[in-house]
Formats: structure tokens, sequence, C-alpha cells
């Protein structure tokens, strides 16, 4: 299958379309990252929303427009609010994303990964390690270097995708973005964001964003992507070490418009 | 009832008291924002510690100057804490915080936040419409949109503040504090607060500083409000733009003195 | 005992040595500097992973290059997780560096970190407070002013390093790292490192990192601590202000080549 790089003209739509919806987004997402994760979602034009006890995300999740999962640091009673959330939101035809943080590491994660998988998230995305583990590719299976390139992970992706009906989303040097049919890519970014916890974790929650704002989701998660390499490209012009580019990175989402993907 | 803007001399009297009496400030916060909340703390002139488990909750409460207990991520152990130090700040003469994250949204945390109201805070502070729903008015009480204006909360606070016995700080565009007779307002801020997040929380958790060093808990909560909304100010003028923001917020609330509230 | 300064030498020679590792650090630490913690490691050259649940914790901190465990919001489940994760670290050779948050403070907690004690961590880094209160000294053993002068347990320090089989690591003005015979000074830095908060709660991470990269752990923690004092000169130099200091603190660890202590 042919790899097609996402149109400026579709990154600026799905910009334009998630800004004017404002999403409500629902994260259950692990504890290292969350106030990265919500400031993200604020610069970049969304709304964040962290409720996450058993007791009230599966009624949480059934308002909000979109659900993350992150399972970077996953216990018992967090895990039982996911399924719960996840449950939820696709009983009330909300996306949900879900990060496999660390797939492929630990034996016991990896069977809580597979459960939340077997609840149909919209949208899988991870780095390549994570997504050649769970494609079952890499060495049998099991612990796979989290140096692998993204374009190992495109055809283990795109199994990924067409068995379990999400759409995968490699990110990387390059984002390979798939429903199984149809491969997009985004080029771009800058290594810097390796150094800020949180950019991996909280691009998934932009890739929740955009879902809710645009049926045609693979070319909203693939915006989502392209938006997080524009903004640290911006970031990193001005601020070449990783305090700083933090902040730079959080400002150029909220500064980037639409119309800055056409030229 | 008429309303009165807080006076430069009276803001200026509570930020020196508070800076002189450092005081340290029990926290019970949510998950997302324990980080900016502490910064907030260290950069205006407190103390800040977040002793959250069951067993030492209570113990630490009546050894802090001031409690704040906010349920933006609300869960049974947590609320177990919540309450215990509650009254162990009460039993010890400590000014303590209620900040009804989210109230009117959730009927579950509605029936938390209303165990916690009845354990008789110093202060509330919310928006308007965790407000609202808490005096009962909105729309039959129930979920109530957070695009209410402050002004909108004028009257309902000054109604739950006699049903409370709690001084009732509701902020927006404008602050209002009222403890049911007199009401004070603070103007001034930027809107690049809603987004950063944590500005609120954090504010809730200088208002239990600045009540820990005065006696007079309305001009106290509202000074901590002047503080805020100066910072935010001063912020915006050197960095328009969320991440950078940031910084130049916590910059601002340690760099502002007492006396630039004479001016 | 004399007490000597770590040389530039040795300084330089343990970056170096922490860098090419890139050691992967098991964090097991409170919910406030979570993020912070991470960015310290990565910004420095080293890995950070925060693997919580009792579930998982003591199976990776077999696979990990060093552990952390910082007390400083402590609670039943998380503890179990600790515990698990330090013997499973010391039975795998790995190094271990246990902060014992407020030490001397509460009866509760001073009773875990004493069990925590007992499981032999390689290194143990605190303030002068917490060290004197571990090692029984100040009022009776019972709660220590925080304010003590780093030199004032220096005496102390060593006897605990005796008595525990750990190197003992004071930081304040001036650090002192000792493991009962020798003992090595820092000094430097700037004391608005105080005022962001997990400053120190991520030195213990650096500490973690560099001894997962020699043998010679004195001078590895000691060397930790030398990297954290520059960096806080050199953000202070840029940014005299907490919120832009957080910033230029992390610039700084990332920016700072071992040859710099040669100099």
């Amino acid at each position: 299958m042919s790899i097609e790089p996402l149109s400026g003209a579709a990154a600026a739509q799905m910009l334009r379309a998630m800004r004017e919806k404002r999403p409500l987004v629902h994260c259950l997402t692990n504890e290292v990252v969350q106030e990265i994760t919500a400031n993200v979602l604020l610069a970049a034009g969304a709304s964040p929303a962290m409720v996450v006890a058993e007791e009230e995300a599966a009624y949480f999740a059934a308002a909000a427009d979109a659900l993350l999962v992150n399972v970077g640091t996953p216990y018992p009673a967090r895990l039982r609010a996911m399924h719960a959330s996840a449950e939820s939101a696709a009983a009330n035809a909300r996306p949900w994303v879900l990060d496999p943080v660390a797939a492929g590491g630990i034996p016991w994660r990896d069977g809580e990964i597979r459960k939340l998988l077997a609840k149909r998230p919209t949208v899988v995305r991870g780095n390549a390690s994570e997504i050649l583990a769970l494609a079952g590719a890499g060495a049998g299976g099991k612990g796979v270097d989290s140096t692998d390139a993204s374009s190992a992970a495109i055809v283990p992706a795109q199994h990924l995708a067409k068995a379990s009906g999400a759409i995968v989303c490699v990110t990387g040097e390059t984002d390979f973005i798939t429903d199984g049919e149809r491969t997009l890519s985004v080029s771009g970014g800058h290594v810097m964001t390796t150094l800020v916890v949180g950019t991996g974790c909280s691009l998934s929650a932009l890739v929740a964003a955009f879902c809710a704002a645009s049926n045609d989701r693979l070319e909203a998660t693939a915006a989502a992507c392209a938006l997080a390499k524009r903004a640290s490209e911006r970031a990193y012009a001005v601020a070449p070490a990783p305090g700083s580019f933090h902040a730079a990175y959080l400002d150029a989402l909220y500064l980037i418009e639409p119309e800055s993907f056409l030229e």
C-alpha cells in the first residue's frame, strides 16, 4: 500500500473544525503528565477534564466529546474507571483514544492493554515499539526496543488496524496513521520533544480532540500529529533547550493558525 | 446590598501580613494541579505541604496554618482524608478553604461536595457556575453552564454565605467576595489565566494562605484574588501565550510588592 | 573527620559516565513532583520511568538501572510497591535511593520511613532536618525545624551512614555526602531552588542516575549534587524569579558539559 502525506488543506480544515467545536476531552491519563496534558489541550483550543473516580468517570464520559485512556501508570481502581469510561464513550458514540504506554515491556500491563484494546478504541496512538508489541511483531511479541524507527511499524500497524478495527497511529521521526486501507504520513517535528515528558501522551489527547470534531478520523488523527510537529519546530526555533522548549511548545500550539498549513 | 471594591491599602496590608507569616498551607487538591499549586504558594511567599494519606492528613492539619480542600479528582480514600483534615483544621481553629470543582455537573460529586460544605469551611471559592450550583440557583440546581458571568452569582453567593456560614468567593472577569452582609469586588486580571490549568485551583490555595495571616477573612480572601489578578496582568504584558504566561505568572507572584497596590 | 570538596575532575568524570550510560531510573515518587522529576532526568541525560502499581513495580525494578523511593505522599498501596521495588532492586544489584521527605514530622510517616531504611538503601538524600530526625538527633528525635543548617547534620549523617550502611547525603546551602568514613562537600547553588517544588526531590532521582553509572557511589552522589548546584547558578543568572528559573534550571541541566567542572 502506498503512503500519502497529509495535505496542508486537510490539516488546516481539521484544526479549524477542532477550534470551532472546542471539544471537552475526558482524560484518564497517567500520574506524570496530567498537567501538561491539560495545558496542551487548552493551548491548542480544546477543553480538558480529568474525572477519574470509578464513581463518576463513566457518567462523565457520556457528557464529554471524546475520551483519552493512557495506561502510563495503571492500577486496578483506575483501570476499572478506564473500562467503564470506554464502554460509556462507545455507547454514546464518542471517539476514544488508547495510548498503550510501554506495551511489550511488562506482562501484567500487556494483559491490561489487551483488555482495553478489545473494547474497540477509535484510535490507538503509540511509538513504534508499542505498536510492534501490540501487533505481535518484534522479537516474538516480547519486549521491543523503544528505539525502533516508526517506519518499521508501518506494516504491523496496518495489520493491527485491520484486526482491531481501530485507526493506528505510530509516532516517531515520521508519523504514520492507518486504518488498514489508507495510510497517511506526517513528517517534520523536532527530537527535543523527546526530552519533555508528556509530549507524546498529550498528543494522544489532541488526537481525541481532533476526532471529536470530524468524522474523517484518519485525517483528524493525522492533523493532530501535524499540529504537534509544527509546534515542535516552532518551539525549537526559539527555545533549543528542554525547559524553555516546554513553554515555547505550548505557546506554539496556541499561536499556530490553520492557514499556516496552507503555505 | 452595595458592592465595595477592595481598597489598595487593604490588599497591601494583607499581602504584607501573609509574607511575614509565611503560612504553611496543607493542600488536599486534585491530581492535575498539585505542582502548580505548590509553586504558586512558594512564589507568593507561603509554604505548601501535600500530606494526603488518611493515615496522616488529619494529624498534619492540626500543625499547618491553613487547609485547602479541592475536589477536582475526588475518590473515596482521598475524600476520607479531606473530611478528617477539615474536622482537624476546624477543631484547631485553622481556616480551611473548599474549592468545589465542577459542582453541578455530576450527581455523585455533588453529594460529596455537600457533605464537605456541611463541615463549615471558612471560605468557598469557585467560578460562577459552581457557586450557582451550590446555591441551588441556575436551572433547578442542575448542571449549570460554566460560561455564567460572575456577576450572575452575586446574589446566590450572598444567600449561600448566609446559609453555610462561609465566606463565598466567586471568581471570573470580576471577583466577588461576600460573607452575606458585606460584598467586596476585585477587578482586573486577564483571560489568559483560563488557558493555564490550575490558576483557579491555586488561587484557592492562596486564599487559604492569606486567611492564615489575618482575622479579617473577607479582606484576606479578596486580597488573594487581587494578587492573582495583578499577577495575571503583569504576566500577560510580557508573555501573551500560555506556556510562557505560566512562568511569567509565577514570576509576577514573586515580584509583586505590597506597595504596588497603593499606586 | 576532615571534609573534602568534590574535585572538578570527579564531577566531570561522573557526569560523562552518566550521560554515556543514559540510565533508566525507576521512580516511585510523590504526587506533586512526578513531572519535574521526569523532566530533570531527561534534561540531564537519563531516562525516567514511573511504574507505580504493586502489580508491576517490582518486576520493573529488576529491569531498570536504578530506583528512587521518595515518600512525599505515601499511602499503603504505594508503600507496598516501594518495599517490593526496593527488594527487587537490591536482589538485582541495582542502586536505590531513599528520599525521606518530612522525616521527623509525623509519627506514622516516620514508622514507614524506618521500615524502608531497614531495606538498606544505597543512598539516603535529605535536608538537614530530615537527616537529623533519622539519626535520632535534634530535640530527642522529634520534629526538627526544617531551617537547620546542613552543617549541623554532618556528624549525625556520619553516624547514620555507619548505622544504616547507606551513603548519606545532606543537602542545603552546602551539600555533605558521607559513607561514615569519607565525607565530601559540594558548595554553590542558589536559594531560588527552594521556591520551585521538586528541585530537592528530583535531585534524589539524579543521585540514582549517577549511582547507576559508577561504582564509586560516594563521588557519584556528590557529582549529582554538583550538577544541580551548577544548574541553579546558571539558571539564576538568566532567570531570577521562580517561574522562569524553573525552565532555566532544566535548560542548564541539559546544557552543562562535563568539561565545565574542570574550569
